[in-house]
């Protein structure tokens, strides 16, 4: 450690506040311990140096954007290192007639976002956290967010990177270029890989022109989310994409109105919320509300207010504010949505655990949560059980245990239900060969 | 051998004219001999088969569907086996609701696409040889097209791949769901890999809604292709994204009046053409063409027909009658166009060669073609020298080597300049990492 201190000097700290506040991320997964030191690296050659370093003494690091993670994959390691990237944080280029941007990792979603809207683009993910999550952290898990339903996940539009590898050396990935067809595509490897196979340093991600006309929000309210996850269906397999396509059963709209009373009441077992975009918006608005009212809406209509979005948006920090909240993240072929609610709603009753389930509806893709009356590891323990019937009941419909926040230290007791041995055998060979010493963010992911 | 022709029976050919048939791909790349033989494999079981055989005794395997390839990628190595996929040809399920379609590696990809429209639906990348090649041969070069341009090229398209590896391991990748954040992108490495790191023996790819509307085509004239390609420029970089935006040189224009007499005429040193498609089609493209007119167009129009397509669709078939061309394949960023088409008549009358372009303008994507007089080495290593020349332009101008076609085995003494050197060795290492004996497509694609 006086070797790094000596190499890099005070972007290395280990002072107790400072390791306290990089240990943790958004979820509830607990550190095992304090971190040895922090690293607030400031260049790709700080983080080859660090990398070097903990390559040859065999210690652990985690790496952080703004620990906004909910799956524990930014956990400090006992005794490990924290890369924090966070000052990281400037916009290299908007090169606007190749719509393209370069920037550091440590920016965040947002600030990217408002450069190119100078330029009337837009960085399309926007990730419930994109006001505060940074880009690094959003490639590292492949992040996905509200309006990806019209515009891609964060793998749809990263063009190329800057890895340092866990050895220490520096490679690039992808091009400027609109096409690509040289070599192996290592830009979606690195994509979601949560850290586990190098450390991003620079990130060229693609923009697309900012949707111009107006926005017109839609609502339909459902007697069951069974009947609204037909409507989802019916709207997802028409010509009509929506920009966002969002759905809330009873159980989260009522804790959104008991944390946050000025919201928008709604009647029914389902509130199916979404927005389309463009000089059409209006007429888009009226046929999706027109399947709703096909698919047994109690009321639908197009019109609303930014309002209804933002009831969406006040989910999270309602089950914030309601205690221990224990959620999931599965995500089904959109024609299963139905069946899926039906699922969750006897698991519910089997159980006797309500259930609350928002989804990104349309994209198939849904955290049901489950509140812990308490922290006692009995308590615990009988929520995660619900979300493990209700994630074995994705994967009976061809799902996928996580739709878009990863696995992180959380979840990899399931990916053998995911994937067939062969293949997760692949993966953990293929970690070993990126990293054999086994530094980076080992045991997570994968 | 015998062992394997005890354990396949009849699917291993070593019939002489077989051997002959399948030891090339359209490129002008020349095998250094026949295949020992030719296994036309009917299932992934046969392929695991295949491949440990051939891992245990270290024979090099080519891996083939229609050899429709242009970069000497499916060449058949002497004494090597080619593994021909073309009898694998079923597509296995639309799954219309989810935008779904789960095929086998051998299908042609114009029937998958009129088994998609069946359901309205399409099967969006195009290469120019889409009535013939295979969708796996597709893959593995992640082929572009024409329409690419408004819909993405293979990868953008492709949710899973079911790959046998070297060892005659069989994987899983991707999912049926539209999001998933589970694993590592291994669909996204497979894609591309020219067959060098596994074979795809399925494949799951996602549909899109065929779009409803008129097709209207555009054409414009330009005197010279630096003002067609700043004309490009500024389209790419407007709100509207054609569905095809084409261009072709005088030369191109030229050699297809030569030997098509029949197609169109056109004035001028540059003739760009395209499409545009939807409710709003004819609007789109009188944009398009006001765009043409501010950049300096002789002629433009909205409304002309689709035979202005198939001019540009005509000059590989020219090309091909008139004898030997060499061509490459770079692609730089749009907004790079007009400057690299002055390079390239820079080069061209440095060198006393003409050069025909054509250009997936859009993309920044073209295929530069050298005619050689005779096929004597000193006149193909002329005819070469100036493509090498064209291609350091393209990569001076932040471009690569390959926008479509890949590397294959024609243009892996390029790599070096593409890559840095730690970037290009992570790749060889991976290679290693998949196939340690080296038996798929050794010496090819990196």
């Amino acid at each position: 450690m006086k070797e790094l201190v000596r190499e890099l000097g005070d972007v290395v700290s280990t002072d107790a506040a400072v390791l306290e506040e990089h240990s943790r991320d958004t979820s509830r997964a607990e550190p095992g311990g304090l971190p040895a030191a922090v690293v607030r690296v400031h260049s790709a050659t700080e983080v080859q140096t660090v990398l070097r370093w903990a390559t040859t003494h065999r210690v652990p690091v985690s790496v952080r954007g703004a620990g906004t993670g909910v799956s524990g994959g930014a956990l400090a390691y006992p005794g490990g290192l924290v890369v924090s990237l966070a000052a990281m944080n400037q916009v290299l280029e908007i090169d606007a007639p190749n719509r393209i941007a370069e920037v550091d990792p440590g920016i965040i979603v947002d600030q990217l976002d408002q450069a190119a809207a100078a330029h009337e683009l837009m960085y399309a993910p926007d990730p419930v956290s994109y006001q505060t999550a940074t880009i690094g952290g959003t490639v590292d898990t492949n992040a996905g967010g509200l309006r990806c339903l019209a515009h891609g996940v964060t793998r749809d539009v990263i063009a190329g990177l800057e890895v340092v590898l866990a050895d220490g050396r520096l490679i690039r990935t992808g091009s400027r270029t609109r096409k690509n067809s040289t070599g192996y595509d290592l830009t979606g490897l690195f994509i979601g890989s949560e850290g586990t196979l190098g450390v991003v340093t620079r990130v060229i991600a693609r923009l697309k022109p900012r949707p111009v006309g107006e926005a017109v929000t839609f609502s339909a309210q459902f007697p069951t989310m069974a009947a609204a996850g037909a409507a989802v269906a019916t709207i997802m397999a028409s010509a009509t994409t929506p920009e966002m396509l969002e759905l809330m059963d009873r159980n989260s709209i009522d804790i959104v109105q008991r944390h946050f009373p000025s919201a928008v009441a709604a009647e029914g077992e389902a509130l199916l919320v979404g927005q389309t975009i463009g000089t059409d918006a209006q007429q888009q608005a009226e046929a999706v509300v027109s399947a709703c009212r096909d698919a047994g809406a109690l009321l639908a209509e197009a019109g609303g207010g930014e309002e209804l979005l933002d009831t969406r948006r006040m989910v999270n920090p309602a089950l914030n504010a309601a205690g221990l909240a224990l959620s999931c993240d599965v995500a089904v072929p959109p024609s299963r949505l139905a069946e899926m609610f039906e699922r969750i709603d006897d698991i519910s009753v089997q159980t006797g655990y309500p259930v609350n389930t928002c989804a990104h509806a349309g994209d198939g893709n849904m955290h049901p949560s489950v509140l812990a009356a308490n922290d006692s590891a009995e308590e615990v323990a009988a929520a995660e059980h619900v979300l493990t019937l209700i994630t074995e009941a994705a994967l009976d419909m061809g799902g996928v245990i996580s739709g878009e926040h990863r696995i992180g230290s959380l979840k990899t007791g399931m990916l053998a239900q995911q994937f067939d041995p062969d293949t997760l055998d692949l993966q953990h060979q293929l970690k070993g060969f990126f990293d054999p010493v086994g530094i980076l963010s080992p045991g997570r992911a994968i």
